[in-house]
């Protein structure tokens, strides 16, 4: 049966560097992208649409409205969310067929749970979260701190809501996870290697 | 300034073992019982005394009574206790003179936050406690399951108690930690060699 190592992480944390670098050192495929790419080839959807529409989560959008004289908001969900999710799941659980792998976010912990994942949570303080976001920020992608800390807390809010979807357990909550990297204040090419390590012994227990 | 690794941990979950090894291949003092006997020579109590009381924490009794008709508990302090816990900082506070070191437990992350220590909380699942807790037990220590769980809660909450008295961080919350490691299913001297190499890193990055 294939290993397969889960990358969940905060938004900013640099989980998906420290994924792809673990990849390369263990030989191990890597699935971040490819699969965003994977599943806008079978929807015939956009990839920038299916990547956005992956990252605004369920509670995307909420329409306002009065109940029973009570103001409220209904959330509203994109159907199109629930197809490319189902799309997602597809492909996920077909990655295990190409071999070993690591597996940035898309919920695989849950999903390939039969596998027994060798799980990791990568997470960094506030400040670590937006400066890694602001070296990899695009031009078009000018945010004030305020706006850039509502979008962090956003995007993980929204990938909080998908996994309780998929399970019972927290996400983010450490027992879920063999092994928790706090990148705050660390390069993550200096911690790769180490990561790599560490994680082998949880290969070798795991088999 | 000394390097400082703190240790907390579950009750149960190898944290001191991992110390103990991760301190010896670092080539670091290593402080967890010492600091017992430390406090017992300079409080002139009993060694086991001194350990139980710590154990115990704050919370360790409580009186029954009513008030206002209600039938409540008072909790009773040990006034040994927060003798013991003063000594304790003390000795805490001095250890950083003698060199790097492994501190295992003893609030050891909150008292001596001053010298910014790499710190780590070891984990494990409850029947991986169990089973650890089952292996060292001594002759008259013959609980049953039920009484088993009841004392490894007991004991990670006057950690937790006690912890609160320290800062206003909440015990055992990544967040709060460089690493979170989750020893379940896995032998600690395979785990330690690859956390002494994990933990060179966050010592690198805080000189």
């Amino acid at each position: 049966m294939a290993t397969i190592i889960t990358v969940s992480r905060e938004f900013g944390s640099g989980g998906r560097e420290l994924g792809k670098r673990v990849a390369d050192i263990l030989g191990f495929k890597y699935y971040d992208k490819e699969i965003i790419d994977a599943i806008a080839k079978e929807t015939s959807l956009d990839e920038k649409y299916v990547e956005k529409t992956l990252e605004a989560g369920i509670g995307a959008a909420v329409y306002p409205m009065t109940f029973a004289h009570s103001f409220c908001y209904i959330p509203y969900i994109n159907s199109n969310y629930l197809e490319i999710l189902a799309c997602q799941n597809k492909i996920v659980k077909s990655l295990p067929e190409q071999g070993d792998c690591v597996i940035v976010g898309r919920f695989a912990d849950s999903v390939l749970a039969e596998y027994k994942p060798v799980k990791t949570f990568v997470y960094a303080d506030m400040a670590s979260k937006m400066e890694r976001c602001r070296a990899r920020a695009t031009a078009e992608e000018n945010y004030t701190d305020k706006q850039l800390i509502k979008r962090i807390k956003k995007i993980d809010k929204a990938r909080k809501q998908t996994h309780d979807m998929y399970s019972s357990t927290i996400w983010g909550d450490k027992k879920n996870y063999h092994l928790c990297i706090n990148t705050t204040g660390v390069e993550i090419k200096k911690l790769a290697p180490v990561v790599a390590e560490y994680l082998k012994v949880y290969i070798e227990a795991n088999k």
